[in-house]
């Protein structure tokens, strides 16, 4: 098998695009897929400040690197969700890659900003770990971003994740999800940053190749609340048929990008400004707030 | 396993519906479900005059009792496809079937109308038996139904099918397929006739299970020439997630027909007449003509 660019030794076939590559080609064919993509759907410019959330997983931290590589003004944001190994080993490997790669990470732990861990918090108010995960994270990267004045979140949502998250509210025909699970989403309030993810035309097994060969060493295990048995059927049945008809995972999501069936007009949602936060929410008080007053986590 | 109706032994589980039942109570359950998917998606009425497309497989047999069965107004039209012993076979059951129930059932032959049988006729246009296959079907059935004064043509399509097929054209984003793909299509001009699908609701193992307790004796083999992998593994991925999750299939599909996400406006396509048969048409001469015309088949 030969690379097909050099026609030096190829270590990976890409089925979807046709095509072998050696490590240098690869490096090269990722990091100008994810440079097409930000141009073809517009997610940044050079002129924008760009904070990318930070796991330690290899999709967070090829984001943070490529973006970086390409020009782009990015720092990133790491989160310690106070999991115990789990959370003390992602953050050293998000630390060591930010000092290695001489890249800014900012650190926030959650048991400093709601008194308790995550697992404690979900155990307190009697819910399930991954929803209050979801929720903290997804407040704070966008508090953040906001007060730190970065214009812009980019996650490290792979093809795999945005395909069985599609696929998933297609079957159960989500119909808000659906027309929001896009590749970008515009702020819609002064004080909701833009997220975007730049990763999202390349798939699990790609960005894994990536950061080996980069020799990135980041964070294998699973969180150990991650079960979602669901979305693993979903990824599941996705890899069958990409293994019958490559290319069906890039079809089936890009398609959705540039398809005009599904009507795009979101319901105007009134966005409020949260009386004790001041950031944007349905309600009177955001939900980030109202977990925040039940377990009695002082307010800053 | 009791039957959830009677208490008696059950013979089948339900999952999707979370039900058990005993042979009589799954053919009550089946032919209900049948009257409801009439009633809900008004699909026919008692004074129309129904066509029903007759293979000698499980579906289409289950089809055409169970309209006579419910009280509507029913005749079987069966198209000889010329494909050897499978037809010759199709063939007998269908005329056994109707006579032992007292159905009226009309046979046409292809190999008198192309003067090729379908595998004939395809090998010489260089198409694939499929597509010709499928698009004689169309025609004739159409032609058949309109010739007789039947105002609706009731395919066996069941749930699998329905699923995988929406699956498929979601996939792949096949925008025109997709919006066309409902429980019913109504006529469009005078020479097309309504076409419904009763079972659409009915999954591959329910109809099974009520033709095999009506003791039914259906055509089995797959037609030599359906290969189908590209189906096939769509049908084993929803067979898994619904393996994973009971009522996935009919949640998708069902879903879709109630969905209002999909734009339902279909570009007004404007039909002709054929030349030369003065069947409906986006061309000058129809896609059958013009077949007839490459065989040199004579025209009736």
């Amino acid at each position: 098998m030969k690379c097909k660019i050099c026609g030096n030794r190829a270590v990976i076939k890409l089925r979807a695009h046709n095509i072998s590559l050696c490590e240098e080609h690869l490096i090269e064919f990722i990091e100008r897929r994810v440079e097409r993509t930000i141009k073809e759907f517009r997610l940044i410019n050079k002129d924008e400040k760009i904070l990318v959330p930070v796991s330690g997983g290899k999709d967070s931290l090829n984001t943070l690197f490529i973006l970086n590589a390409l020009g782009y003004m990015v720092e990133g944001l790491h989160i310690n969700l106070g999991i115990g190994k789990y959370s003390e080993e992602s953050q050293k490997k998000t630390e060591n890659f930010a000092s290695r790669y001489n890249l800014k990470i900012h650190i926030l732990q959650v048991k400093e900003i709601l008194g308790y861990s995550t697992p404690e918090a979900a155990k307190k108010l009697r819910r399930p770990a991954c929803s209050v995960c979801g929720l903290v994270k997804r407040y704070l990267f966008n508090k953040f971003a906001y007060e730190n004045n970065f214009q812009v979140v980019a996650t490290g949502h792979n093809l795999d994740d945005e395909a069985a998250t599609l696929l998933s509210n297609i079957l159960n025909w989500q119909e808000g999800y659906i027309i929001r699970q896009n590749i970008k989403m515009d702020s819609t309030h002064p004080k909701l940053v833009k997220k975007v993810k730049p990763l999202a035309l390349i798939s699990e097994r790609e960005s894994a190749a990536y950061a080996l060969i980069r020799g990135f060493d980041y964070i294998r295990e699973e969180c150990p609340f991650a079960q979602g048995a669901t979305s693993i059927q979903i990824k599941n049945s996705l890899n069958m048929l990409e293994e019958e008809s490559p290319g069906t995972k890039l079809r089936f999501y890009k398609g959705f990008l540039k398809q005009n069936i599904i009507k795009r007009e979101e319901k105007e949602i009134k966005l409020k400004e949260c009386k004790i936060c001041g950031y944007p929410t349905t309600r009177d008080i955001c939900t980030f707030c109202t977990m925040r007053e039940r377990l009695g986590s002082k307010i800053d």
